[in-house]
Order: structure tokens, then sequence, then C-alpha cells
């Protein structure tokens, strides 16, 4: 078998078979196939696509490049969830330690934030001593003995993904569902987790923009789990206004901790609440969603899921101290508020612009790699649809410097948009699909 | 500008600017834009194509990473051809010596076949001492002294054409027509001549095997010569046949030396004096395609074509007793000529199949740089349209080998097919386009 006939099969629109696209994968792996066949062939897959069975058998080859991780001997039966991004996106640092608190283990690894949306590894690095990089037998030892663990990709992971997403990252060829697809569930696949849920952001702070984009993307991700037999749910959620109402990660990690005492914004209270009662039942450990929020709503008002965020900083070394006086975080040297000039409705809140003046303000990256300021960010106070009025707060910003501070305010400005008339509210959730 | 930038825009669809294109090819040709980024963008273009400008800037691009040779202080006016490629297609030897006979200087520079491909450089060196490297200044000495050049690549032409070309070969981006055509007349165009006239080849024997396909490339050269301010002609000419009789290095040149002593065949003949007198219309020379036609054959039957193609070989170093007497030519050791089993009308001779015969007997090469032997090839005595009777001559073998001589045998006979009825014969051209 040659790369080139590959190549030239998928050009010319053909369906790959399992042999040829494990040759493919492997030979990239092994350095055998150069990266200037492999950006042509993943420029032809965005061109023609791939079927079901063509993106199982990429999904596949590439968690088969490196470690396949069985959680099987460490706890009966592991969760996982995957947010493909967003603005304000601090699901995991809620809903993780909720869902333990329940009795159903989770081993999470997560990433850094690029572009508008940010990162969990990033947030918790807010809390000074925290441990991202866990070995994989400390991650194994630390998900049987507490129950929680929360690092980045721990071992040899999927590594033809790491080369593959590297790759494409820099030749235009990240929009393609079956690559996205492909890239996401073969982490969560080699991570070992038995059941998975997906939430799959829509909107314009998300990678999918429109909702038959997104759920595209969802159906394909379902369909891998269905054949690499993990049980795998998929919510289609609104991105189009930030997720509660902090941007940027000290700023969220303490947002995090006020939903956890029953404090947080409404909007991102319900997404936790939906996304968990999700995990519960597909772990088993309750029949319906209902059931499942009761008992999470129950962990947040004994306080169970914040005493589990405890223990995970504790067992990787941050300092608890946070969590319990989040005040003590380090706060940005200038705080500005913005007030509506006028009454009227909130119209739009635009996710990726609040997500690119947090960037501005130095909370996230332009390219990887950069430094962030944990302490920056925006508190967007409105929603669209709700009715402000005069000297109103709209939002404040969180900034280390005047000039940063000056170009975040003119594009949140620019990124909000009210009406006379009333505007109807965002939809939370526009779908879900599978198991 | 980013690299990245400019391949995602033709991924989306947009039209580059000529900015955008020489900053690409400027980048590439320098060694800042990586393979990886040029790979995807060219299956971009494979994917979007490119309008008449951006090819147009493309191709300036290509010509001017190297030397741009100037040949108005050499001659007048030096007019030049090429062909897309095709099998038996010996034009080259027989029109350049007439052309130059009538009075117009012809500098040409060719390449080496590939796949079922002749090419006229492996055609020259069956004559012994033939040089086919010269410097830039050989080249224009002999081209004003002597009046007929035909040499390999000469000095540093397109060099980034060269590069792009030998990624495309690997990544499955050669189908292009913008991307063809800008390769052939990048070279064209730094090579100096004022006029062009392009030989497009349609049928299974060439690149581009429909009409349509092959008039898409011819417009696009066209319009690239032009833009450039040279006189450019194309000529669609069929390749569903071999081009006269003889396929095969040195049986080439024997048949190019017969029909300049008026006995070849008679399709390429007439199709000799077609390329020849647009060539000397181009150039001025004379007014009308009859004109021409009447001044070539003329050149034929007074030898002065043949004593052309003498001082050519004289003026490069090769032994002139070859074209004195061609049955000089080492002879292959098997020839084996097979016979019609049954009388009826030749259907169909397969050019591209008799090419990979002539391949499988060594004359021809599956991979670049691989050698060649100039001795074997196929003599094909038949013609789509003629009439043949029992045990009248399909066609010979000059074999080095007999298992190849096997091999090539049972292609040809597949090749080759016949019918009852009547058949009308090929055409000789489909049409012709510019000046």
């Amino acid at each position: 078998m040659q790369a080139l006939d590959v190549i030239v099969k998928k050009r010319d629109g053909g369906v790959l078979t399992q042999d040829e696209i494990r040759f493919f994968v492997e030979g990239f792996a092994r350095g055998e196939i150069p990266d200037y066949q492999v950006s042509a062939w993943a420029m032809a897959i965005v061109w023609r696509g791939m079927n079901a069975d063509e993106t199982w058998y990429l999904t596949e080859a590439l968690a088969d490049s490196g470690e396949v991780l069985d959680l099987g001997p460490v706890v009966p039966l592991s969760v996982d969830k995957h947010s493909t991004g967003g603005v304000g996106d601090k699901t995991t640092l809620v809903v993780e330690p909720l869902v333990a608190a329940c009795g159903v283990p989770v081993g999470k690894m997560s990433g850094r934030g690029l572009g508008f949306s940010g990162g969990t590894l990033d947030k918790l690095e807010s809390i000074p001593g925290y441990r991202v990089a866990l070995s994989v037998q400390e991650f194994l030892d630390q998900l049987q003995r507490v129950g929680i663990v929360l690092s980045g990709q721990t071992g040899d992971l999927a590594p033809a993904d790491g080369a593959l997403y590297a790759l494409r990252d820099v030749t235009g060829t990240v929009p393609s569902i079956p690559l996205i697809a492909s890239s996401v569930m073969s982490k969560k696949i080699a991570a070992g987790a038995q059941a998975i849920v997906l939430d799959v952001k829509v909107g314009s702070g998300a990678f999918m923009q429109s909702e038959a984009e997104a759920r595209k993307l969802a159906r394909a991700m379902v369909a891998i789990g269905r054949k690499a037999g993990r049980r795998v749910v998929a919510l289609l959620s609104d991105m189009n206004q930030p997720l509660g109402f902090a941007v940027g990660n000290a700023l969220e990690v303490k947002e995090a901790v006020e939903t956890l005492r029953g404090a947080g914004p409404a909007d991102f209270a319900a997404h936790c609440l939906e996304v968990g009662a999700t995990m519960l039942v597909l772990a088993g450990k309750v029949s319906d969603l209902r059931l499942g929020k009761r008992a999470l709503q129950q962990a947040i008002d004994e306080r169970s899921g914040l005493e589990m965020l405890r223990r995970l900083v504790q067992a990787q070394g941050g300092e608890v101290e946070y969590v319990d006086r989040p005040e003590r975080f380090p706060a940005a040297p200038w705080v500005e508020t913005i007030e509506a000039k006028q009454a009227g409705y909130v119209r739009q809140v635009h996710a990726g612009e609040v997500g690119l003046a947090a960037v501005d303000l130095g909370a996230g990256r332009r390219m990887k790699g950069e430094q962030i300021d944990h302490a920056v960010g925006i508190v967007v106070h409105i929603k669209v649809g709700q009715a402000v009025s005069v000297g109103q707060p709209l939002f404040s910003i969180h900034a280390n410097d005047a000039s940063r501070r000056e170009a975040a305010i003119r594009r949140v400005l620019k990124a909000c948009s009210f009406s006379r008339r009333p505007v109807p509210p965002l939809p939370h959730l526009y779908g879900k699909l599978g198991p």
C-alpha cells in the first residue's frame, strides 16, 4: 500500500477501508508518512468528508497509537464529560465534584484554552499549588482513593492525534466533522471512561456556530461511542452568550465555588444539573434525569459537592484555602464596571467577542504556549432577554493594564446590543443525542 | 500575512490576490513556508480551482522564482513548442529541424519520460554522445550560431515550479488545471520564447483523457500566454492511439529521421506539418498555415530539415553518423512480430496501454531516475479504422528479455480491438485555441 494511493482515493471521493486508514495513521505515527502527505490527506478529508465507518476506523487507529487506559480494575464504572469549548464554561469545576459526591467516580483529563475558548487546566492553575501533570499511576491511584481526578493529559494517550492535531492547526484542516469527532473521541476512548457525556456547544462563542453543524458533530461522536462500546450522550447547549457571568480564570473558579454553595448564576447552575444528571443516568446511578437533578441539588444543599472539590484540590496539591475563601484569589488592579446608559432589553451578548475581550485582557492565549494572567477577565451582569434600566451594571472589566482595559471595554460594548422591545431569552439546550 | 490564512481562504473557496500568491510561492521557495502547508494549499486548489487572474499570478510568481531568459539580444524572434505528453510523440525531433530550416530559430528545453508518456531527452540520448545538459551560455550561443537547440532544462529556471511539482507528485495534487497550466507556462515563460505552440494531447495516452478537460487546460494556458505578452496557440490533438508507428527511444528517432526524409507515417507527418506551420505563422514567417505547410514540405523534400537535425546533433556532441544511417542504432536482441489471426477493422489501439507495454519492455520509467533501455520498444503497424487481413502484421515487439517480451505482447494484444464492421478513423485535431 502507498500513502499516495490513499490520498488520491480520498481526493477522488472514495471511501477508505479500515486497512487504508490504519496504514496511514500508523505510518504517520512512526514517521514513515511525511507531514506533507498527511496534510494533503487531511485537506482531502475536509473536502470529501468521511462516512461513519471511516470516522470510526480513524478514531480507533488514533486511540491505538498510544496507551489505552483500562479503568475497570480501579473503579466499577467511571464517567467522563467533554465540552467542545466555549466562553465562561466552568462546568467541569462544578459537575465533577457534584457527580463524585453522588458516588460516581470521575477521572477527567482536560485541556488548555486557545483563542476565545477557555480551558479547565488554566482555570485550575488559578489555585496555587494545584498540579495538573499527573502520571498514569497517580491518576489511577487518586481515582480509586479519592473518587475524583482532574488533570492534564496523563501518559501517552493517542499521540498520533496530538501530532495530527498540531499539523491540522497550521494547515487549515481543522474544520471537518470526522476529523474533529475522531480527535475528541480517540482521547476519550484512550482515557478509559465507560460512559461519556459530550457537551457540544452551539453559537457565536463555540467552534460550531450553527445548530445544524453542531448536531452533525454530536451525531458523529455518538456513533463513534456506539462502535467503541462506550455509553455516550451528547447535549447541544447554547454558547451564543457566555455561560454564567464570569469569564477569566480565577473569576470562573470563584463562580464555580459559589455555584457549589448554591449561589451561582441561574443559567449556569441549570446547565450543571443537566450535564451532571445525564452523567448519573449514564453511570446507572439514577434511573432518570429528574432523580439525577435531585441528587445533585442535594449535594449542593449539603455542601458535599463543595467538600469533594476541596478533596480534589487537596489531592492534587492545591491550597484548599482558596476554595474555602475565594476572596483570597488575587484581584486585578483595575476593576471598572460599565453601566447602561439607556433602558431596554438585552438582544445580544456575543460570546465569541466577550471571549476575545478576555484574551485582550490577558486571560487567554492568541497562540499556544503564551503566558496568561489568572486574575483578569470579565464579569457580564446581563443575559439576553433581560430588561435593563439606566445605570444598571452591564459588565465589569478586571484588568492589569489601562490600555488593555480600554480595548476590552470597546470590544464588550460592541458585543452587546439592546432593543426597545422585549426579546425572548436564549434557549439553554437545543437537543440531546444518544446513547 | 500568514500562510495559514492563505490556505484557509482558498479552502473556503475564496479568490487569492496577487500578493497572497506571491507571498506563498516566495515563502515556499525560500523555505519559509513548509512543505506540509504547501501540500494542503495545493489540495485546496485541486478542490476549489483558481480563476484566470489567480492562475496568471501563480505562473508569474513561479517564473520569477529563478532566472528568466531574454532571447531578444540573441535572435529576433524565437519560437518554442510544448507537448503535454503522449505515446510515440516524437514531434519535436521533426518539427524543430524543419522550422529552423525555414529560418526561424528554435531553442527548446525538453523533459524526460515518466509512466506511459515518453520524453524527448530520453529519445535524444539514443544518439551516442548527445549532450542534453547545456549551460545558459551554451544554449544562447548555439541558438545564435546554429539556430537550433534542444536540451534539458538549462540554468535555474522556475525552481519553485520544480519544487512544487515534486511535492504535488507525492501528495495527489497533480490533477488541477490551474496547477498544470501554471507549471507548464512558468517554465516556457522563463525559457524566453516570444511565441509558443502548445500541443495539448487528448485521449487514452494523454494526461487529459477527455476533450473537455484538454480544452480547459488549453484555454488556461493560452490565457496565461496573453497575460505574459507571449503569442500562444494551443492545438488539441489526438492521443487515443500512438502517434506514428514507433514507441520507444531509438525506434522513435529512426522514425523521425524517416519522416524528415519524407517517408514517415502519414498521421505523424501530417501532425508535424500542422504543428510546424502553426509555429511559422506565430513567428510571422508565413501569413497562413497553407504557406507554412508548403515551406515545411519543401524543407522535407530538399532535406534541409534533415540537414538541420544533423547540425543540431553535431552542435551538441552527438554522433551524426546515427542520423545519416539510422540502421546503426543498436537493435534489441528479440524482435517478434504479431500478426492478425482474423480479418476485420481496427477499432482501438489504446495509446496508454501501448505506452505501458513499452515501459514493461524497459523503454520508460515507472519511477523517476530509473534506467531505461534505448533499443527496446514497440512498432505498431495499424491505425484505427484500417482494414486488416489474416496474417497482416499488427505490431512488432523489440525486447531485451523473454519474459518482458511476453508481458508486453499480452498488454498490446489487450490494447487492440477489432470490429467486423467498418470503423471511422480517429480525427487528428480536435481544435485550436488562441492566440
